[in-house]
């Protein structure tokens, strides 16, 4: 064994006989005083006083001082002595009560300390790149280099906790409610509508290829035609599409599906359930049921399907006082059909010149041609487009606006999706710059009735806004084939904060209606018979009216753990590449298991 | 709606207002009778009878029988006989009593029926291409076609809400015992050492390939150098070999490892933990602790590292017994290194010699060139080879196996591993023949104490027997580099009634311990660090002593729910030739597809 006592190690291999751990060293208090305890963990820090040896020991719990003096036991001592950052040691020795003066109030175990007697040094560590400790200022590269390392701060090891926590608290609100979690295929089959797929060559099946999934959707309707009622899964999902900061390849989905249920029954028993976890897990109240609104109603309010209302700044209508002002630019803008809005940035007349001519910039990147402005300031309103303006006008437009002295109106003349986006990102812009927002606040709500098509400029063609399998509204459905903008659907979105946290509907559940759909978002008989013909075909076997929704797991818990990035409740994630960099995936593989699996890689020319 | 009502539907796409479900079927018992009740399901059967129409309304609760009649509804009666099997109702009724020559005691609810005066189809149904009920006898590529029509049947449903309690279950007592489910990435690079990994091209990186997990190994052992201390998770895993009838190339394991523990510790929380799944999920008790076998003494006793002690048959050595005996088949064996071993089949002394002969070439096909027997006949020992022994020689054999009249035994001569696989085939194949496996016995074992390594006969190299990360025992360190077969590890199995449910092992964990293990395995030290260097890197910065321990969970549910099918307890299984004939997967993709990730389908030559 000599060749491993050189790391430095007394015992190698296994934890030595008769230490075996009594407490986590974060739970030692007061009471304890007097006991023998046996800690294991790794050494957070080390100094020497006054004769000597103080070591903060920290595992997954917490901190513990441990005191080593020569007097207590001269051979743990003397081992002590060898110890630096990151060793692992298991130590056996008497918790004491601290003197008043040497107490500290800002660890929970401050009030003992351990005196050490024996002392194992389970192993070594050399120095690691970074500090083990929370708040670090440390390029992300390096810390998911060393993400092993990373994971030790505790900020990360109490964020990896909570999503045990969530979604245990999930599952056993769902197995309360009757859902049966049920797995679904990894490996399945490519189909369109949706991003890009990630494939998997089929050595078995020459020429073939699986994808991964990008939602368990079909098979979760498959097992309401299979009538297993209430179903639910937290499961990895899969996406090849170019990384935002908000998104990995692969995610976890907490996905679900119901029968013989209405709109109504899954959004007050989500609404429950998300309640029961921010319970559970975070011990935060959160009241139901939470407000509806419609996504027409949300567009025009906010500017967002997913509008942040920690705030209020809603977006007024001022189309009625412009009209007919005389203001050309406000005059042709309505003559084409679209809209005059503004919004009131309470409190913001004073805001400098400099700052305006860069808020009519940022308004451009959305798309507006131009962003006015109004300053109600004591002195009266300032404002460019003021002098296009009658008296009446004028007060019309404080009247719909609310505009107080001191307030900042900010309008946009464009057709309504132009407005929605630019006023929308405004709202928030200026929400962030004058502090409105309570990070502590909580605002959930439901988007619901959302159209059902949307017109892809890119494709030329309707697509299905949520997915194709989204049910319209019964009275919406005469619209089909010709006023396919008219058709609402059965879709609902749940908010928090501005975010998405998830989305579903009620589904079709008749094979006819399925066709018409997959048909208005132009494709073929033939083609939904290739692509979904299994759907199609279950469709006639006694399918059950049916709904569902599906949550993004990675930003529920990043919003929970009030991160601002995904990776940070993630154990090991990608990068914007898509790559790992502590294990290098992806990497380059043997040409025979590409030979296998009858593929070539293409060699790409340099240039 | 016209579209919509041709297929025979009230109400095409909602749930009709007002009828809610009140009660899954199964739920009414005699105390319900007078209520008026709402139900919803499927027409599982449909019978007319004294001007009365009988429906077996069936959901995932299981059964009720309702009755139309024209004299309480007969707009309801109307529509009724219109119903067919596999219809979608909604019912609204009134709970009678049945009288009591129309009781069905077959029926958890016969003691009463529904008098339905409310009837909605909510959908119909073709006639389904098999019965939809328990013990059908139909090939199974058609169930799998319509696994939405197979999943239906109530032992289907049953034993998939049985896989949801046991992972339930399981989640419940890791919870409680301090482990984190913490989720590991399935897009991860492609390692050496194990088998054949699933590919997935990178888009992002061309010419790269991520490979789909055969295992979590890795990242939890990382997750302890990381300080998690206890980790779990239940996942998909994936592995490309040919299937087997006991494999799929996705398949769930729960895995678990944990920080400053020893093997005991493991193995009985392990085992704890099964006696709960089995108490929770099937309200069978489990007693622990399981028996500790070592692999040595169970490949003496069993011929088998995964030994069905159900029954016993124990395999002797009745070597002393016939040395020098003058046969010379025996002699010879005996002269090699080799043993003479035996079993010996109770009872089974009138075995027909036809049989017998069969026998002989059962144990051919496990390696062994010949079976001897002898029958212990009132008449005396029939046998061809008691004439090659003396009185002596006759009873230590019949000592030594403890043999009576009415007993065969059945002699191996060869090596220890072929008498191993030989007579421990025999050994099962016995006690099946004989009926001497008592299926409602659970035979819980561990199996300890493993070769390290095993010689690789086809790559003429040792190669790990659990995987390179296991830790060989301390005392037999010495013997690495020049005597790797005397070297076990500390690895275990978890087995019942002779089917490995697990196994693991405690780890290694200092770097130069894993690169000498990596040597000997025939890796280089460069190839080490190009494939494991992440991981040997991570050994030095402070790894605490860890194993761990993984559960095939779709073998566990099959054994649980006395299943012999894997693809019985998986929702949607994948065939022997990997593919899903629902959905066809795995299928072509677009060369589009093909091109954005840098890949090219081999053109196979078709001959």
């Amino acid at each position: 064994m000599a060749e491993i006592e050189t790391v430095g190690c007394e015992s190698s291999i296994d934890l030595p006989q008769g230490l075996k751990r009594t407490h986590p060293c974060n739970a030692l208090r007061e009471q304890h005083a007097g006991q023998e305890v046996t800690l294991c963990g790794w050494v957070s820090r080390r100094r020497d006083h006054g004769g000597l040896i103080f070591i903060d020991l920290r595992d997954r719990s917490g901190f513990i001082q441990i005191v080593f003096s020569p007097e207590v036991e001269l051979n743990a001592f003397n081992k002590a002595e060898t110890v630096r950052n990151e060793y692992v040691l298991a130590v056996r020795g008497k918790v004491k009560l601290r003197s008043e003066s040497t107490m500290n109030p800002n660890m929970a175990t401050g009030a003992v300390e351990v005196y050490g007697h024996e002392l194992r040094i389970l192993n070594t560590a050399k120095t690691p790149p970074f500090y083990i400790q929370d708040n670090i200022d440390v390029d992300e590269t390096l810390r998911l280099k060393y993400r092993y390392l990373d994971l030790r701060r505790p900020e990360m090891q109490r964020d990896l906790m909570l999503r045990h926590r969530v979604t245990k608290t999930m599952r056993d609100f769902l197995d309360k409610h009757e859902f049966v979690e049920i797995e679904t295929p990894m490996l399945t089959r490519s189909t369109p509508e949706g991003a890009r797929d990630y494939l998997v060559p089929s050595r078995v099946n020459p020429g073939k290829f699986y994808a991964l999934p990008q939602s368990p959707q079909i098979f979760k309707q498959l097992l309401m035609v299979a009538g297993m009622e209430r179903y639910f899964q937290i499961t990895r999902c899969f996406r090849d599409e170019d990384l935002r900061a908000d998104r990995q390849p692969e995610f976890t989905q907490l996905d679900i599906e119901m029968s013989f249920i209405d709109r109504e029954d899954i959004l007050s028993l989500m609404e429950r359930m998300i309640a029961y976890i921010f319970k559970e897990s975070l011990d935060i109240n959160v009241p139901t049921p939470f407000p509806r609104i419609s996504y027409d109603e949300a567009m025009a309010k906010y500017g967002s399907d997913k509008p942040d209302l920690r705030f209020e700044m809603e977006i007024k209508d001022i189309s009625a006082a412009v009209r007919n002002s005389g203001f050309k630019v406000f005059d042709n803008v309505l003559a084409n059909g679209g809209q005059v809005r503004a919004i009131n940035v309470k409190g913001n007349a004073n805001i400098p010149r400099r700052e305006l001519d860069g808020l009519v910039d940022y308004a451009a990147i959305y798309g507006a041609k131009g962003l006015a402005w109004m300053c109600y300031t004591k002195e009266g309103i300032k404002s460019p487009i003021t002098k296009f303006f009658n008296e009446q006008t004028l007060n019309q437009i404080t009247e719909l606006t609310a505009a107080e002295t001191g307030d900042l109106l900010l309008i946009v003349a464009d057709k309504a999706k132009v407005i929605a986006a630019a006023l929308g990102q405004l709202r928030l812009e200026m929400a962030r710059r004058l502090n409105l927002i309570d990070p502590n606040k909580l605002s959930f709500l439901w988007i619901i009735d959302f159209p059902m098509f949307e017109f892809d400029e890119e494709e030329k063609r309707w697509v299905a806004m949520h997915h194709p399998f989204t049910s319209p509204r019964e009275e919406d459905v005469f619209y089909l084939g010709h006023e396919p903008d008219r058709i609402k659907a059965k879709a609902y979105d749940m908010v928090l904060n501005g975010i998405e946290l998830g989305g579903g509907s009620i589904r079709i559940y008749h094979r006819d209606l399925q066709e018409k759909i997959f048909s208005a978002i132009g494709l073929s008989p033939e083609e939904a018979v290739e692509k979904f013909g299994f759907l199609l075909e279950a469709f006639e076997y006694g399918t059950p009216p049916h709904g569902g929704i599906a949550f993004g797991l990675d930003r529920l818990i990043m919003l929970m753990a009030k991160r601002s990035s995904l990776r940070d409740v993630i154990a090991f994630p990608k990068t914007q590449s898509a790559s790992d960099v502590m294990t290098q995936a992806p990497s380059e593989v043997s040409p025979r298991q590409l030979k296998e699996l009858f593929i070539k890689a293409e060699v790409l020319s340099k240039k």
